[in-house]
């Protein structure tokens, strides 16, 4: 897996509990999928440019350990798979001292704007270099 | 002001310092002021599907005393002003035992769906009885 | 499942892709624990009272169809599963016409304030009826 | 003013009137002011470590051009006053080509761990240079 980007946790990010609100790594997870894809040369602005979303259909997150306030994380993502119509994305989140924090996956159908299941279009699989697998 | 709903506090919005994150008065303040325009006989989203929007151009809160996990909260809101091309908001947030919280005020313009300012709509004026201050 | 709560979409929950974005329905699924206890005679706030908490170890969702702005939610919520040292909930959000949007489950470990983690306890076994299985 | 931090717009920031929802700019004031005392040298982890917080007492924003999906945003921050027991930080919010997007300020109490208003710590009057204005 690939390190993409790295965080600050933040008051905003923390709850009550002393420890990141679970939900927020949900957000890291988007960050990750987001600046992978960037290096891959496919902006997922481009995409939707071209008429075509993403939206997510699963999610699954396993919490190991707590993040905390003013935490630095790493966020590490990898393309999973990739079929006719979907893809899947898998994450790490690690904290500076390399301790394994969360770890996920998320699945995404590609659809049109009216949200109706298109096939993965040509440029993506061209960038990403995922041809092979779908023939 | 009106009493238009309560919401019960979550572990999503505290912070590590044990109390409400102060963004999540903002929600708060949405909430408010849709369920007012609701009761008025004005659905924002029927406003929406008109082609006129309500953006945020200010906002401004004083933090009187921390709201903590599980507090159960009174969103209380009024229409403060209403001149050609914007509107205000105010809102207390107070706790079930009565004690203020919080209070603020928001300011928006009416624009068409490209963000350019519009007058504000006739429907809305004749719902919202604002009529009088405008002529 | 129980339906425990509702909730109406604010723009706050929505994207830039014109449906709620998919961490929100964590805050959701909160919701829903929080008053399926609060039901059962177990309050969130008096078990932390207590000590105890119960940080959420696993999540997963399904994502079937795309809530909006100002739809009106249900939340249904179940424990599922109830072992020594974790407890499992399943939630159904649905829309207010029936149609469900989306489903998910929470795993949950009894842990002391310093995140070690401990036996379910008594008191929460015998409000919630779960004395038996453990056995 | 300094610019302190930048952040890329992401779907969780935005909402379904395509723009960013006016409470997520409270978040990257906060990066702001997090950032600038870590420049100055007194990490807010540090602070709250000797026991003292500052929460938010006040704040106001003026939106004056929305941010949008994917734009990279740069976060300015100063101190703006320093009294006996609070501190008032501005901000301005800017997208990478210069356009000044939101712009605002937040009071925040020097406290003890109990909410007790306490006089502003030294360490912090000598790392930050406002010995002088309080004598």
């Amino acid at each position: 897996m690939e390190k993409v980007a790295t965080v600050r946790v933040l008051f905003a990010d923390t709850d009550a509990m002393g420890i990141v609100y679970y939900a927020n790594y949900l957000k890291w997870f988007e960050m990750g999928r987001v600046e992978l894809m960037r290096r891959l040369g496919m902006e997922y602005r481009e995409l939707t440019g071209t008429g075509i979303h993403l939206p997510v259909t699963e999610v699954s997150v396993r919490y190991l350990s707590p993040a905390r306030y003013d935490d630095l994380l790493a966020i590490h993502t990898e393309i999973r798979k990739c079929k006719r119509a979907s893809i899947a994305f898998g994450y790490r989140i690690e904290r500076e001292d390399g301790v394994l924090l969360a770890k996920g996956e998320t699945v995404h159908a590609f659809t049109d704007g009216d949200g109706k299941i298109v096939r993965i279009p040509e440029p993506f699989l061209e960038k990403t270099g995922f041809r092979q697998p779908l023939s």
